[in-house]
């Protein structure tokens, strides 16, 4: 099974494009909780709300070897006890194909995920190494949800094309032999998401990041990236779902946070198919 | 003592510019050798020869939790024995400024590395958990050594400015408030080389990866890259030295392969200064 199979599955038995990013900064652990423990709280809570899982590695490589043995325990926690969610590793790698090789390797063989978030700048070329994996995800970064993403993204490269979507053009054009890539629009930029999706086709999903605690607009990227029968989209949050409390209701307060925001998803969805 | 001081020191007291890729590829690693014992070898065997070490996560990264291990002990023990010699980690990470400040977190606090390489695809606001360490080094990719790294990087964004020299350009101009800033360029790329260098202005170091295993050109690369005194390049040899010989004779292969390279690039600089 491709991982966009297991992705649309997974969109259909749970009636969902939320997807969870499982980023346990320990600043804000609630009281008595490790990364695994609290990751296991926030994936029992929400397990039949989600698309996906996000864990995004920056967070536990800040706990060295120690948070990378916790990354491992929370994928193989989602594997074994919800082996129909498709985990996406939000590591965002990009480096020379002989490095990628063993990159991909760490992603797809190691931690067994079902995806990845990929940088663009090294091209095509040095994505080989991912782009072999066939059945898995590749999620190139095409435009960030950061503020400042349109220093070089928004370059204009030809008279009227910006650098963001020359980058969706190679990916959809070029770099999709395997039927494979997808590509990741911030949830911050709504008409950048509405001139990725006319570039992408209507099936090509795309990761959108960005909503919560970056002030992302859901109904504008609602309107934006859904296609006609209203899937498309991976819609993550993070920060607002997994810290809505700080008490020890953390996971309740999850559960009820992304409960909230599935449906709202869901009502626009149901206008458009 | 800043990342600059720290190289500029260990450069003179090593009369080197030679940087020794600390990337232990398992299925290279000489018979009963593990990555930790090999680094070890490869350290001591080579630490009066080198301007810096660089190890790349992602062939530590491929064996998980017990790889990230031994790049922490591979950093510790550089720190512990040879205290004068830089650690540069080669992990081209990019997120959003949140994630990035983990990722610096894990840089510099976790494994105390000295300069970390950057993706510069999220543009310096993402990049200012980084920027902040002012003593650190940040290199930031700028032409890419791989063969395919030109299709974003050699994009016309104005009549005669590629992206790859508008990035020097922003990161010379606009990101080195605090000269913590550094560039990348691939040694398979000497014309690139002597643009960049023009950009950068003579003193600004740039790490030049790419030489043995990639076929860069040394004495072009040189050419195009020394300042007037005969520094200003920190030139990247991993696979072609560390792996300079598969059996146990590994350690003096390394320092025999890293001394001809140091010596010969010596030849040049000699020219130079």
């Amino acid at each position: 099974m491709t991982f966009l199979e297991k992705l649309d599955a997974c969109v259909a038995k749970n009636g969902s494009l939320l997807c969870v990013g499982l980023d346990p900064d320990l600043s804000k652990l609630p009281n008595g909780q490790d990364q695994f423990s609290f990751n296991k709280a926030i994936i029992d809570a929400t397990a039949d709300l989600v698309c996906a899982f996000k864990p995004n590695p920056a967070f536990y490589e800040a706990l060295g070897s120690a948070g990378i043995v916790n990354l491992e325990k929370t994928c193989q926690y989602v594997r074994q006890n919800y082996p129909d969610i498709p985990i996406i590793l939000d590591s965002k790698r990009g480096d020379i194909g002989n490095t990628n090789k063993f990159y991909a390797q760490a992603a797809f063989q190691v931690l067994q995920t079902d995806a990845v978030t990929l940088q663009p700048y090294f091209g095509k070329e040095s994505l080989e190494p991912f782009i072999e994996y066939k059945d898995k995800g590749l999620i190139i970064m095409c435009k960030t949800s950061n503020p400042g993403g349109g220093e070089f993204q928004d370059l204009l490269i030809e008279e009227d094309m910006k650098l963001y979507e020359y980058v969706a053009h190679r990916v959809v054009e070029e770099w999709n032999e395997y039927g494979n890539c997808l590509l990741m629009v911030g949830a911050t930029y709504p008409s950048e998401l509405v001139a990725v999706r006319q570039i992408a086709g209507p099936t090509m999903p795309i990761l959108v990041p960005g909503l919560g605690a970056q002030k992302g607009d859901l109904s504008a990227l609602l309107k934006a990236g859904l296609n006609g029968d209203g899937t498309g989209l991976i819609i993550n949050s993070s920060r607002e779902t997994i810290f809505a409390s700080s008490g020890s209701d953390f996971a309740d307060a999850a559960r009820e946070t992304g409960q909230l925001l599935r449906d709202e998803i869901n009502n626009y969805r149901g206008d458009k198919s």
